[in-house]
């Protein structure tokens, strides 16, 4: 499974003493970009290949709380994709492997009209590199 | 229904010419501090009474985008509340009244010790001032 | 003096419990863009007459902390402008009348080509306005 | 020199499709907390030493835009220290070397009661480990 880290920076905490909750919406984009790159379509090539991908959902459980310094492993995983809307898994661990944040995000892909892109169709290779990461839990 | 008002920044923006779907999180915060003055319990009166509510979920269904120097409108309401968890909703229109997102967030109550606070028994006046922004539909 | 508001906001603070340093550059720009505004130059006049123009340089003084709901004012004047460069003043002041922050920032214009402007010779308009707002201190 | 990474992330670009501006005063930070890291006083050591160290000063000049995924390389070094007020330099680089950010920030160091430290006289060990930094430039 993919996973990539993230140290909290003193910029994400707020006066509650630990990382503001809004962050780790931005962790999932760090961690969705490395993903992709991952799966061989990093967004040089999604974006000469004309492909947008905007977040139509996001949806975070926050465990347990983070602060600056700490350490956080970000997984990823395809949670369902029929080949219009991406559903990606996320679990985030802080250094004693504990899950500080269940997640998860909805994506669609355009072109350069703004038209709705079929990978299945249109993209097949992109499709396919998709459907190697299926969460099979 | 208590609603407040938030105008997109140029740094709230990412290149897509967007608003990055982060902020959207940032404004449910906006909105959910002015919904608690307005009910009588702003953060000064919350802190003072030794209870902080750190966030449990936030989930966004982004339906449309927004971008510099639009108008927002944030509705807030109370979508659930039994004492324990609190569960918000909020509706994001632009200004032409469209849905832009549709939002909702949870929140638990402590006291200084970390320890949960059972608002209906502890704070009542809180609970019934809640519970008067229930959300009937 | 242009002058605009700003409250700062939860997910402003950091662990320090104050307001993070980074945010009063952001809201040197949100005074900004009420200041070109209120001379009759907003964005979109800008956009559509095909200008765009770059911060080349910052520069904060920190005189005093804030936190969350205070209210901050921005005080926005012409430092120097001389055709090419704009450099901007900005006080900020708590609603106690102390200065909070005292800062700069500097600009230059840009054509769709990344050609400098000179706004003198081109946008004699635009180059009035703002030395009309040139602080004579 | 001490030097330290950071890739631009999309969360961190605006709509003119570079990264923001303000982000780089965050970076600042980032490589501060390595250098102070490097050298041997982590925030850890500080804050059971008891000192807090807010910015009292910062300045950005820039130099050429960055963007998404591109690699920054911020250089860190003591630019003058008496014992009061710490100054310290930023050079930021992209991945062909350019300069894209000269940067400056100004520091004081306080007790717990918020009162000036002189760390010459207090703390001559974290005293010496900065002024081994000092930029002999």
């Amino acid at each position: 499974m993919y996973q990539q880290e993230h140290v909290v920076q003193y910029y994400e905490t707020d006066r509650m003493g630990i990382t503001h909750h809004s962050n780790y919406v931005r962790w999932m984009e760090e961690a969705r970009v490395g993903f992709l790159k991952d799966i061989g379509w990093d967004y040089a090539k999604l974006e000469s290949s004309g492909i947008i991908s905007p977040v139509t959902e996001v949806e975070c459980n926050y465990k347990k709380s983070t602060t600056f310094e700490e350490l956080v492993v970000i997984q990823v995983s395809v949670a369902e994709f029929k080949g219009v809307r991406l559903k990606l898994n996320y679990k985030m661990f802080n250094d004693q492997d504990e899950l500080v944040c269940q997640a998860s995000s909805e994506h669609c892909f355009l072109n350069g009209d703004g038209k709705l892109v079929r990978l299945k169709k249109d993209y097949p290779d992109f499709y396919q590199a998709i459907m190697e990461q299926l969460d099979e839990n």
